[in-house]
């Protein structure tokens, strides 16, 4: 067996507790490497009367690795445990100190899970799981209310730059609400609100006023107020990396230098604050001297802050927050915030910004979620650019689920495409079909889906400033077939419980080829989807488990299915996908 | 190469701040398997003006890895990096995505150390790189004052059991503090010593008050006063995860049951409290009745024990806490048990009780260390039991090593014995000879050397109680010579930096041999430790390196010493050492 392979260590992704009485254990073979693995668990302190040796599932893999798991109850919230690996005729055991062809009768040397402690264990809201969003990105989703329009305003509709305005705001968004219960959608993300100088508002004046040009505090709590009666929760951006340069406190920085009673709130590496051998003297975001980063270890930066968290949850009713650059802002800040939003809501939900591996915030006591740009990549690749075929894409997947505990997965925000990329209808090359495709794959996914405002209507957009164009709202220029699709596949999504949150089973996925097929299954419901990211007619074949073997349905999209023996045959046209439920 | 064996995850002891300013960067490869591994790493924001390729050095491996690190300070405390493998004319990338045979030109992918921010740096306190620990069972240490006995004391020097008690107390330890100052050692970790019914007191009654059979509160202040007097230092063992069965609030529960105002104070699967079914109704400490588990989750719980760790060390005075079963208590708990001990004194140390692998509690927001057991076993195996050849005992400490981060083997409590095992004499079957040769090792480690009490004088004993001896005084009856070599080696290692806190350079160990031997350098000088751990004579050689070829003397132990070109040469007999340092 390849001992290389093989990775465990306590903690994180591999020996965590998924609720208060449920440990899941995994382990990392090499592919194909192994042909079972078993846990040998028990209480440490009564082994002999309670350990045994269960089998663990093979429940993802990747392009070079085979990941194995199992749940199990320990009688005492506590445990050792050891791995057993079969390979043909060998026999190999894993405990903590090292490898060993016999199994110890002890369990002295075996890893340990010391006790679930149930502030421990990291459980994200439960409404997330149920969630679609819709990213606003509010100067650019309706005008509501002209009177506020910035002096310089463009006229709806026109070309966007970086620096442009065209009057969207607050009021635009309560007029349209119609249209998001159309479409289906429950969740609305919104880009930053907050008094700011740019049109994307990054670059905060005023963290506890909503902005002039989208309206007032008051009004705010009206949005949220009607979107919580249609069911739709509301989540605001938390720019809190960084603040803008006519926040006050670093305006009296920039005049007084170290004499400001501001001066420890920023990362100054030299007073006075100037631009010197190409950067600034003090740190920002990127370079961006507009975004001075706070200094978040600063005791009243963290009161002033949490007041900011506090404020819009209790007193305007949003359901959570987003938090921008949130891997720039030290641990402990995120631990205290955490505290503060779920004191005053227990259900506010924390989703941060990290496009990177996120495992250091997501152990339960930071966030609840983090913005998934893995699976972005990965479907995008697949599905939308082409340059990917289906087992790298499957390979992908595998590798990201593995890589966090279930219930991190479980609410994964799933986007496509947002203020910061291309939108997807351009990454498509507007072929509207690869769009569904990797649409498809999005809502039939763990984690919570998210639709990027207009996506629906068929926007189109490059790179920033590109893909933050006007929202269409003249019907006769919006595509109706994308809206139709979208809010369809939306309530697909929200009636069928195995397809947010059922088990994921890879069914089909091979080297050079364009098709896939996976299956989602939860309450006896099981459902199989069946895509082709190719532009050629393509077929293939998925395993039916026994008990399902009946008839098949397709719930959405366009295929022929057909079944033969313990095999589901799917045909689909080119860029072809479908739902197909399974029934008894 | 082997992918499969290449192994890097952010944080942890991957990728981690050293200091303020100073990221480590590590990669594990196949033992062997690559010849060369290069970081390339730069600022995420200004990637072309400041990016690097630089190599990376091998400083560790075991049975199956080799592991590699680069020291770097990023200009702008941020970086983005990947790396690069060489073996023979194959050359490998590894981004955060993927492995490549291209480096992409662009970081994107790479791998992402987003901000150092300063609360996150794990920074230990300074005095413990330096601190030579002495353990001291207070019951057992001396009797210095008869009027506060047990009724049923019986005679020092008598048979151990579970239950007895000799009388030993504060007074005692006051009485012989000239023996700890000629011994060398700068700290005591004392077991328990609040009140508590057993002659270990780990069943704690009042966390309040001093044990009466040990003295009073204001005696402790006096013996903490008269150890900084010395130089010494003192630890308490904070017994946070159980109470004592006569803990008065546990008494109310047993009494009251769940109309108790502690009730919430325990965690109580069923009301009222009982045996049934062969255990207790209520969690305890493994399955011990008098041991009842704290729910360290109950608000007023944590307020009590976070007033208990703040009352020693801001009234009494003590240097921080040892704490007892640490991994069973939450993780959320020890934070802020961290924030209080930090607040009242930042140079108090916190010293976790872990058998296993401890990562998850030395992150910089819990422990500054924990008792190194995995170094423990692999000295006794080696140097005590004989059981592992040298190249066993080095792989185990090259995974030990790697395994954390540097900050955190700076200051690892390295102990070969405590009251919870026999005692290394014992071990090593009475040999002397092997009980010096594993306590150079522990000494010329990095790391805190501990030496349990009386070790130093040839006690004996096996596992609890017999670990648990009174104190031999007499100095007729004690081991003089032993006495002898641990002074002198405590010294040793007090007076040379290099062997406190130097590198560690692994010069000679194979497969099938008990000779070992390994460098450690710091300030310029350069000390190679020998050790045979075999019964015959028996000699290595070692590289030296260029610069410091000049001549070799011999600061402790006993071999032949000779230099050969670019070899030092050591012919050592059974069993000896010898800590050489090497002259320019």
């Amino acid at each position: 067996m390849l001992k290389q392979a093989i990775y465990h260590r306590p903690k994180q992704n591999w020996a965590y507790a998924y609720d208060r009485a449920t440990l899941h254990l995994r382990i990392r073979t090499g592919r194909g490497d192994v042909s079972a693995v078993n846990a040998n668990w028990g209480d440490k302190y009564a082994w002999k009367e309670t350990s045994k040796i269960e089998p663990m599932k093979l429940f993802a893999s990747d392009d070079l690795f085979d990941y194995w798991e199992i749940a199990v109850v320990p009688p005492y919230r506590r445990m050792r445990y050891a791995f057993e690996f079969i390979s043909g005729k060998e026999t190999l055991y894993l405990t903590e100190k090292e490898f060993t062809e016999q199994l110890p009768d002890e369990p002295w040397t075996f890893f340990d899970f010391p006790y679930i402690n149930p502030v421990d264990v990291f459980q994200p809201p439960a409404w997330v799981k149920d969630a679609v969003f819709y990213q606003i990105f509010p100067e650019r989703f309706a005008n509501g209310d002209p009177s506020n329009d910035p002096e310089n305003v463009e006229p709806w509709g026109g070309t966007p730059t970086p620096k442009n305005f065209f009057g969207g705001d607050l009021q635009g968004v309560i007029d349209h609400l119609d249209h998001l219960e159309e479409l289906g959608v429950n969740a609305i993300y919104f880009n930053p609100i907050f008094e700011a100088t740019t049109n994307h508002k990054y670059d905060t004046r005023d963290y506890l006023k909503v902005d002039p040009q989208f309206g007032t505090n008051e009004l705010l709590k009206e949005l949220v107020d009607k979107c919580h009666a249609r069911g739709i929760r509301v989540l605001l951006d938390a720019v809190f990396n960084h603040s803008g340069k006519t926040f006050p406190p670093f305006v009296d920085v920039l005049e007084k230098g170290a004499e400001s009673k501001y001066a420890g709130w920023f990362h100054v590496r030299e007073f006075p604050l100037r631009f010197e051998d190409g950067v600034q003297t003090y740190d920002t975001f990127a370079f961006e001297p507009i975004m001075p980063k706070l200094n978040t270890e600063n005791q009243e930066v963290r009161e002033y802050l949490f007041e900011v968290a506090r404020y819009w949850i209790e007193e305007i009713g949003i359901d959570g927050w987003r938090l921008d650059v949130a891997n720039e802002v030290d641990h402990r800040f995120w631990r205290d915030f955490r505290d503060v939003v779920k004191k005053v809501n227990p259900d506010a939900y924390i989703l941060g910004e990290i496009f990177h591996d996120s495992i250091p915030w997501l152990n339960g006591d930071q966030f609840d979620a983090v913005m998934n740009y893995p699976f972005t990549e990965a479907v995008l690749d697949f599905a939308a650019r082409g340059t990917r075929d289906s087992k790298q894409f499957a390979d992908l997947i595998g590798s990201l689920l593995a890589s966090y505990p279930q219930q991190v997965n479980e609410v994964a925000y799933n986007l496509l495409g947002s203020h910061d990329t291309p939108r997807l209808l351009t990454l498509c090359e507007e072929d509207k079909r690869r769009m569904k495709l990797a649409s498809v794959i999005q809502f039939t996914f763990a984690g919570t889906p998210s639709i990027y405002y207009g996506d629906e209507v068929g926007l189109t957009g490059i790179n920033d400033p590109g893909c933050r164009k006007c929202m269409e709202w003249d019907e006769e220029k919006q595509d109706r077939d994308l809206f139709g699709f979208f809010s369809e596949l939306v309530r697909i999504r929200r009636n069928n419980r195995a397809l947010r949150d059922g088990s994921y089973e890879l069914l089909s996925a091979e080297s050079g080829k364009l098709t896939l097929a996976y299956a989602r299954e939860a309450d006896g419901e099981r459902f199989v989807i069946a895509v082709n990211a190719g532009k050629r007619k393509a077929s293939l074949k998925a395993p039916l488990s026994g008990e399902l073997i009946g008839n098949a349905s397709i719930v959405f999209g366009e295929a022929e299915v057909s079944i033969n023996g313990n095999k589901l045959n799917v045909a689909l046209p080119p860029f072809g996908y479908a739902i197909i439920r399974l029934n008894k």
